[in-house]
């Protein structure tokens, strides 16, 4: 039986962002649907009767939910080309403790950055700024966060950089001064294929943040 | 070379009453150090330098943080003995989702139980019981989350149990007959040994919350 994957999606977001580049780089074919979230699916409301989030991986019928467990998912089951984890368990550790970072910290303090003002807004983007120097601090001189090849870190972290423009935008801020080997990695990632085909327009994006600004009353 | 392992732990950490569960399921030795956290360790503050929290696994002078993390992580270095993730891709991928949906939910929802009143505790109570009823639905009719054995699902959930007794004495609340079924699946890990040893006495813990609650200053 051929193998039968659907992605549920909606195209800003960095967390099916993940999935689209893991499954580029394994080389999948799979039916991508993108979910009116106002208005979400009958088939996402099944598949994810936990949270009715995407992304949800669909294979062969059954659901992998949360997107960080969808990408280690995808590299496990499709483990002969392109492994994305590295098969040494204390640098698999690392990998899912800096994966679980990007979770915890660039997410929230990114929509911090284009959903509010003054005190809150600068808080936020120096603990940003902070993070994304942690984050070039673990990749050192390496081309990847995991060495040679693009690996799970870097699948979990470059969808962010396509929402930057809106950061930098309604931040008023550059982080390209502040973290150069950050976005010199980003631009790396992004000459890739599996990235650059996953990954919307920077424009695109700051245009989509700018219209949910405006529903949320922020001027 | 001999395996040196020290965990860098709290008592009452249900994080770190994990690591204490997998370590016995493998039979590891280790040596346990309980951290004063208003006077965090030289060790902790080496060994975790973005989070300076426990616990801590150190495996041969290396660190492994975040207790999901470490727990995949000791599960794959001693694989010989007692597996505790499944090894299909898909059930893992599931034992995954579970494990993360306790970390998002229990925690947070159990200290808004111990630390608000009114109608915000009566909101965290309802999503309480409701996470456990999702739990319970999980857990079906298997003895452990993981089948017949204890595993990761196990692993993660079962160190909240020993603060249920505070959840209930400041929630105001009975968490066994709204959920029989999670409550009677908690009494057969207590069964095991690893288990039983691993986690503190309910009411010491309810005394530590205590503690806690007149240091924040709720009456």
């Amino acid at each position: 039986m051929a193998d039968e994957v659907v992605l549920l999606d909606f195209w800003p977001s960095p967390f099916g962002m993940r999935l689209r580049i893991a499954l580029a780089e394994k080389g999948i074919k799979y039916e991508y649907k993108d979910e009116d979230l106002r208005n979400k699916s009958d088939l996402l409301l099944q598949m994810n009767p936990i949270y009715k989030k995407i992304p949800v991986l669909i294979h062969n019928g059954k659901p992998v939910c949360e997107s960080l467990i969808a990408v280690q998912y995808i590299d496990e089951v499709w483990n002969e080309q392109s492994p994305l984890l590295p098969s040494d368990p204390y640098q698999r550790a690392q990998a899912r403790f800096w994966a679980d970072f990007v979770d915890k910290k660039i997410y929230d303090l990114g929509r911090k950055i284009w959903s509010t003002k003054g005190e809150e807004q600068e808080t936020a983007k120096k603990e940003f700024i902070e993070s994304l120097k942690l984050l070039e601090g673990e990749l050192g001189e390496k081309p990847y966060f995991s060495g040679e090849t693009l690996g799970y870190v870097d699948v979990a972290t470059i969808p962010f950089y396509s929402w930057f423009y809106a950061y930098e935008t309604f931040g008023n801020f550059n982080i390209e001064a502040e973290c150069p080997k950050f976005i010199a990695w980003a631009k790396r990632c992004l000459q890739k294929e599996s990235v650059a085909k996953s990954l919307p327009d920077q424009h695109k994006v700051h245009d989509f943040v700018s219209m949910l600004r405006q529903k949320f009353g922020i001027e």
